[in-house]
């Protein structure tokens, strides 16, 4: 199976040409590639497909062989490697997800494909959305209790649910509250916890922790729901830049919609022999 | 560049075919292709060049860019790589590296390599060699003080210097005491330790805090000092069956040599364009 290894800010996908539906998606074959010792090591597969609908389909797989919905830094990655394989000449891409519709505007720098700009869609700010418990439509610098501890946070879906909560300073370990966060019953779908500290009103600093995974070096969603949480408390503009663990992203919120540009690299291309992972 | 990349018990490399050496080694390459995310993702890289007095000449990196001088996983790769690229149609392969003479066999099945036998050299139990501050020329079952807490271990030195520790069972956390023994003034160069426990005379099952990069999936030397450490406290016969984090290793004791014999695979194959790491 020949693939493409490419980063964005960090989150680092297997990207294969799957149009032809040449690869069946076995959970057990793509965790064990997903092995960053035993196999080629990444956060997942992420495969390009024909579409009815769109210019072409996305689908998404993590490590565990699980199937996901769309992950914003992986789509900038997928249209790179549509246009880098002649798959397309436009620049201006429509992806078919399990998310909805999305679409994706290449930047070119000498002919080369060096990031993307992906219209992440319309957040929400219902607490119904998330779901989370809470006794108001909204949950916006609200207070909500975990483990007899108080915190204060922003609950918000980009598709995925989200709770933000501004600090002065970002916390040296984000894993203690992080997980209780994210496990307790307030919100009933688990949830990703965002820690932000604000620069300045073009400028925020995030550590992530995402549902399921931990901490990881980069999360667009997470980095929608935090410039969209920072607007609705006042605490930035409508452009913003993110600085992730693993990199740089500029958030724009036009027309209702947040707008997410950033880097996408490939890392280097490969091939996998099938019989090499039968023990 | 075009590369393999290969692991033995989980230590994985980035092999490449240097004998015309059209690879110079940069240090900041070598880290920036080691990166599991933003690189290839490796414990480092394997270079095969060819030798004046032997069959090859091994070269190996570590992750950060600095050159290491033996690697007992590594070479029954690099022995593989040269029999798979058909290099050489010997199974019988000497190799020169900067720890002196290695002579690894290889092991078919099917015609296909799928590990093999690599004598490691002669062991020895003088403290001079690690070095150790010891009171006497040998520590075996020897008591050592650090941090105010007592250990008892037999000091080895396979060309690199370890601390064998024996255990009723296993440690949850080899952390805490792996960390301050390596960094003790104990041990002037720090030190490898194991946590070993016996489970009959030809099977021991250990953990490795390797010196300088904390706890590892599988460490040959570490392997081999554990079965000549056991062997001096009578606890195992010359030939042992070792299980590691990341498989089995079989070490055999055998005038005055220890021979590791454990699997060598290929994961994928690849090629990564130097210009995608400048940035």
């Amino acid at each position: 199976m020949k693939f493409t290894k490419m980063e964005g800010i960090g989150n680092d996908y297997i990207y294969i040409d799957n149009r032809d539906h040449f690869f069946d998606y076995d959970p057990a074959f793509i965790t064990k590639i997903s092995d960053r010792h035993m196999g080629i090591g990444a956060d997942g597969l992420i495969a390009l497909e024909n579409s009815d609908k769109y210019d072409f389909k996305m689908r998404m797989f993590n490590a565990d062989g699980s199937e996901g919905q769309m992950c914003g830094n992986g789509i900038r990655c997928l249209a790179k490697f549509a246009y880098d394989n002649k798959l397309t000449d436009k620049t201006h891409l429509e992806f078919e997800t399990k998310a909805g519709k999305r679409i994706v505007d290449l930047i070119l720098e000498d002919g080369q494909v060096t990031g993307a700009t992906v219209d992440m869609g319309v957040p929400s700010s219902k607490v119904k959305d998330l779901p989370m418990v809470y006794d108001a439509e909204e949950c916006i610098n609200g207070e909500f209790v975990v483990g007899g501890k108080r915190y204060r946070g922003t609950a918000i879906s980009v598709g995925n649910p989200h709770i933000v909560m501004f600090t002065k300073h970002l916390p040296e370990d984000i894993e203690t509250d992080g997980f209780k966060i994210e496990h307790s019953g307030v919100f009933p779908e688990k949830v990703n916890v965002e820690f932000v500290e604000v620069i300045d009103r073009n400028h925020l600093k995030m550590r992530v922790w995402e549902r399921g995974s931990g901490e990881t070096l980069a999360c667009g969603t997470g980095a929608c729901a935090t410039v969209y949480a920072a607007i609705l408390e006042n605490k930035i503009d409508t452009t913003c830049d993110v600085e992730l663990l693993g990199g740089h992203l500029s958030i724009t919120y036009r027309d209702g919609h947040l707008f997410m540009t950033g880097q996408a690299r490939t890392t280097f291309i490969g091939e996998v022999m099938e019989e090499n992972y039968v023990r």
